[in-house]
């Protein structure tokens, strides 16, 4: 059973910054979920720096208490969990790395155990997917942006961070007939952007259409889509407004407030999630932590996702126990 | 025809830093609008920095991308536009400052360009609004602002970042019983600050009255005071609340959000705009380019608004043609 | 008569930065309030750096005019206050700064003046509070924070700045049948975190409990709970969201704007305010001086409402004589 | 007798920052010496914020402490001074803020007062050396800098920060035969920019000279130009190299370390020196206070110079004593 | 003929940053060199960012003037240049971005135009050399660096920010017997990963070297091993101490200062270069623009031994017809 | 064995950010050294922020590589070490950290382990040496520093930072006829400031005098004071000057270079060391990493000096085992 450091008897900012102070260790044995990094930049059309992101969130995730009140769930009463490091990642070769990732979330995957993975710029979302798919078949996705990365290439590069969402459907890693993208906003080449992402088969709730059905209507239909299919979740930190995540590589403005995207993780509750990701924090743009808070916020959000599942299905054996 | 640069071809980062990649050129064939900065900071009477205002926004803008979601139309299927530079203004002299603004306005106006400035404290309004009165007559004025900028005078001097809109009406530039200023919030020096406003002819509406009737009522106010006439539109960045914007001179708290800080700009639609200028962009206090981000997408709907304007006439046109 | 220094003759950047640039003086001679900083930050668990809060804030609040458009509230014409400086807190020695706190404290509540305390991190409030509850018995208190900081201890430490409203409950300082705390939120250590602070006395109402029932119903229980007792204000910058207030010792996102921020002040309006303090504002964490404008602004309401108070003694006074 | 506050029962980061914690008052009795700002940058060419300089000087001053054991001297045994706040400069109006320079400097130099002047951009000195000519005739100029600022004008602007040593001869105000400037280098418009300053009059050693010929024939140089003739220094905080003193307007690397950057003041013990400026401290390029506390520290020897002369005339007159 | 905008008739702060003001073009007519940029970053292997270099160095160096007076040369007096804007490089595919680069460089020299090339990583060099070597075949090499750069790979990668010059050898581009490499320091993998450059045949004066028999004996061995053979100097920023220069990617104390590193470029008068680059400029570390400064400096002293050596053929030229 | 992690395999800014990438253990078996941290900072007089020192060191020091090209040794080829984590020091309450840094340090020193540990504010000193005297009685005492710390209280509070070496001498810990004090520098409170530490008995060079010895000369009375006695090594980053230091607690300005504060370390070779600190590196203030790159080469040479006392061992073992 793994859970965080006793913050009673040693100060948070003491330590190795791990994610909220859990044990850093490889394993795969007595673990519910698992933290890990993946510090790739190669791949992103703007700004570099993504691969200073994982630590940048586990520099400020020490502050994390364990009790979940919004969720009413304590994580480590259902949870067992470990800081997983991160990925050796190649710089400058995407494709080496996919195999990296591939290859290091395979038993972790095998075993059933839950990855909340940290970005890196968001074409290493291809790279989890591609996992995923070994693992569960066409995997559902709820996708979390402002852009819907499903642009064909840059400069005839065919593997960059505005691309996997592509590549993903043509590769045959989503279920695509259950996925869904919410929160697209900003200047774009044309209409065609939200059109190729539909004509792909994703459904497509723009910022717009978010601001006019309201938060209730978006987590109806996020739930209506995805159903009881496995489902990954990814979320680009640029999904919130600059004010509230600055630190990013592609901000576009007139994004959910902090609280709103916490409650879009928290609306998720009952999925069947098998992973996340939460991408494109960059530390560099991230004056006064801003970002690091609400990133590691998500993320916490993200593991008492984890222990709500794990209790639910504690409780469901229990009243089963208890009926015969 | 002039347009961005192909960020299909070329990284955005790469090449100078013109506002949304577009050519820079001093030309008045063949445009439609000109972007151009206005980098004098001599009138501020708190931060100084102002001058480096434009570069900043320009800086940012190369992320920009040509089709607008939200108002639905492509840029540059209706418009052709370029990146003028910078007015030679003098530093340290108000009114030979004046005098350069009118000059290099002059040629642009008269060609019925529509002209995107770039501040500058906002004293540099008082310049602008001295070139299209000599085109337009007295022109009518919208205006953005968490002040009113109609004081009288600070320490004995007439022509400060707090007084333009008090000197255009004493110079007959206005067409103020078809003016209004919107946002006003923060310290007063007493409740004459808001009433002088009112006596020169402004109409008024507070951002206490903002929130109390809400942004669509604001807006109808607007078109109701303006209606067809010729209008110029001033907006400073300080309008925005200091989280989504505060690189800039004189923050106060209680702002509108990045979101409806371009809604206004959006609601404009339909207006007869003859110009418009963003002011009090200052870098030195924009940490991560929260700022910048917010300054160049509202700049983005300005001219997504100048779009409209022309597709409207193309459509009129051709309506009249098909008629005949 | 003290009032800001004339700022029609001099510009706000220039002298010594006192609050709002009035006169920095240690007197109890015609004051009715009294501005004054405690810099104190030993008994910080997260982020150090309280220490430079008080200058912080009057380094933006030069800016500050005198006239409240909210509360329509000119604050001169009704109350003279100063600066008084700073209490010389004692760095790594908690209980003699209390100590030193109760002194500086003691004449000015001796003659009804009402201190505005600038934080230094938040174990100060218990100072605070002997001095007051020295003067006005167990008093009420109003505390808007993320956090309610009724631990019990941290490795041993019984005096921290998340301990003081328990130590406070412990030394009967504090009405806690009549006193309230508003906005907790983020991870906790337990549900008993919230139930603590209820065991305690206090009435709590979670970030949770405040977006479900609103700012209005809010206001309603906090006037419903404290009523005509005497009251002493505490504000946490973190109360806010850190978007709003980035500069502080521990940031919980989902927090209010700073709009929301200011109106929780003006809404304590008809309260019997013996007392304010703001704490927990930590440059080091500030970047383009976000907290600093929202400090000094929540510092600016909270004067207003003492001099609203002035002026309905005043009239109240005047109706008497005109009765008569 | 003024002093700076007593360090041994407060903490130097409390209480209001004054220039080592001197007490602020306007005050020319009893006083040896005058600390004061002249938040001036309209005249600055390229970047602005020169007007936080003051503030900026004064945060990191109050760790300064009395005893100076380079030149052995406790300032504080021989005399006595204050922070005698801001000069009310008008930004924008650089006649009326000489005008403002000269009244205010008046009164202290009738009393002999050592005025120490905080910028501002350079142009400053021009008021300066007004006042001092008016007191002393022609002044002898002992000048450190990386720019020789005998410009003539800027866009037909002619009281400009490069211009204030050209004017100071055309006006008559400075003894430039005995008068040196030291430390020039850094692209110019061509040779004729240094030669210009020699046409006027000026003694140049350029730094590449200074280089050549070392600090002890530089200062020999500068004493024999000088003699005993009364003098003004004025030094330019880009005369250090940009690692030591990024704060700046117009940085050029290439200049001294902070070390000697304080070995040239202390070099001109024994010089008559009737007032001090040091300019061009910029904050807003001083991540880290690296210029701040070079600033403070140049001060601090002007400071003790002074009080070398004050020790030197007492032990003077107790000689001339003791002899009869 | 080309050459920077006059500042005499508008301020250095306006218009677009291109390099020193000149003119941005990408013309072969009438131009003696070009400065251009090359913002590629993907093959960094700690810090990434150094795509935002070559604008960075742009914006500061629109502060350099015409006249050196450390070389005596006015280098518009002999010389044309613009600013060729920036290669298309391709993030993410290192040898697309080698072609770029000799696609752009191949019209340029073949009219024996100098190019300055302003980085981006230094992997960048090896498309340098593969252009110069095809028109002037092997080229000698003067490298200022703090790293060899000529490890073998990382991670598997041939073509990484620290191999350029190993892969130059083995690709045939350099004379490596009349090659050089000054500076190197720090900590490395082994005591090999300096005689490994030698067994390549470079020349290496490591810093300690440098340290011990000084300036003038490093410049000496420069010039003997360089003779009169054509060739290319590369300048990695991190040559400097990170005081001097802390905005790069991988920092090593213990260099030079700002002096001494324009100084090493001032020595190779004389020498026959037919290009320059200027390498890992990263802005997100270049708090204060210090970096900035010193590399628009470094580059400005590149300018003017290209007009040095112009003006010695003019010269040469000139006595060669009046002696016939 | 205990080394650092493989860089050849995975990126240096993949992982926990260990020291020098070491493992993350807290184990005494087969290491020779350890490294761990001490974030105290209750005890900083002027800024706090020390607590993230460590941490802040960590992260650059990923980037040191196993050989020491300066003095010639591969770390790994002789020793063993690991990064031991930080000790739980208590905020508030400097006496129980004492009596914790004792507790972690016993088990270390009584195997003879050599421990070298980053502060923390310079309090910290006393902790550790109160450790090593209990292991190896009075132990010498070599400081490099800008101030002495042998104040005897700050308002009444004993245990500051400024304070450490008086202590220890009070309580016997320090073998002060052979430990030394260099670089002392900076306004002091009076010249018994420095004699205070004389007639403490300890040896005294300030930094007057070490630039009008030499380094040479310095380093001769270092060696000539220690002899062969056990010494502990305390270096407070504020020796270096705050160019290259500028993320520190109490900066002086004159202080050496990056260079010459490696050189120091160096320069103690032959010395019988036991164990080192360095303390007051204060992120806040260090934009660019700056001091991190200085902080971590500055234990590098100090790990170096620990593997070449090991190899002389090893060599001095081997000769005898050949002699015989």
């Amino acid at each position: 059973m793994y859970k965080p450091k006793d913050s009673s008897k040693s100060p948070r900012f003491t330590g190795p910054r791990t994610f909220m102070r859990l044990e850093q260790i490889r394993t795969t044995q007595d673990v519910d979920f698992v933290v890990l990094g993946v510090p790739f930049d190669t791949a992103a059309s703007n700004r570099t720096g993504q691969r200073y992101g994982p630590q940048h969130i586990r520099d400020f995730s020490v502050l994390l208490r364990p009790y979940n009140p919004d969720l009413d769930i304590n994580i480590f009463d259902y949870c067992s969990g470990v800081d997983y490091g991160d990925i050796d990642i190649i710089p400058g070769n995407v494709q080496q790395t996919y195999n990296n990732i591939e290859a290091v979330l395979e038993p972790i995957l095998n075993k059933e155990i839950i990855p909340v993975l940290m970005g890196g710029d968001h074409s290493i979302s291809l790279g989890h997917l591609r996992a995923f798919a070994k693992k569960y078949g066409k995997i559902a996705l709820v996708h979390f942006d402002s852009h819907g990365d499903t642009w064909d290439h840059y400069f005839g590069e065919k593997y960059m961070h505005g691309t996997p969402f592509r590549r993903a459907v043509e590769e045959g890693l989503v279920d695509v007939e259950h996925s869904i993208q919410v929160g697209m906003r900003g200047p774009l080449y044309g209409p065609e952007d939200i059109e190729d992402a539909r004509d792909l088969g994703y459904e497509v709730i723009p910022m717009k259409e978010v601001r006019e059905i309201g938060y209730a209507n978006v987590m109806e239909r996020i739930h209506a889509r995805v159903g009881d299919r496995p489902v990954f979740v990814t979320y680009d930190i640029d999904f919130l407004d600059p004010a509230f995540a600055p630190g990013t590589g592609t901000p576009e403005v007139g994004g959910p407030t902090s609280h709103e995207g916490l409650e879009y993780v928290r609306g998720l509750k009952g999925l069947d999630i098998k992973g996340f990701d939460l991408v494109e924090v960059l530390p560099a743009y991230d004056s006064g932590q801003i970002t690091a808070v609400v990133a590691s916020s998500i993320i916490f959000e993200m593991i008492s996702l984890i222990a709500l599942k794990k209790k639910a299905l504690l409780v469901g054996n229990l009243e089963k126990v208890q009926q015969t």
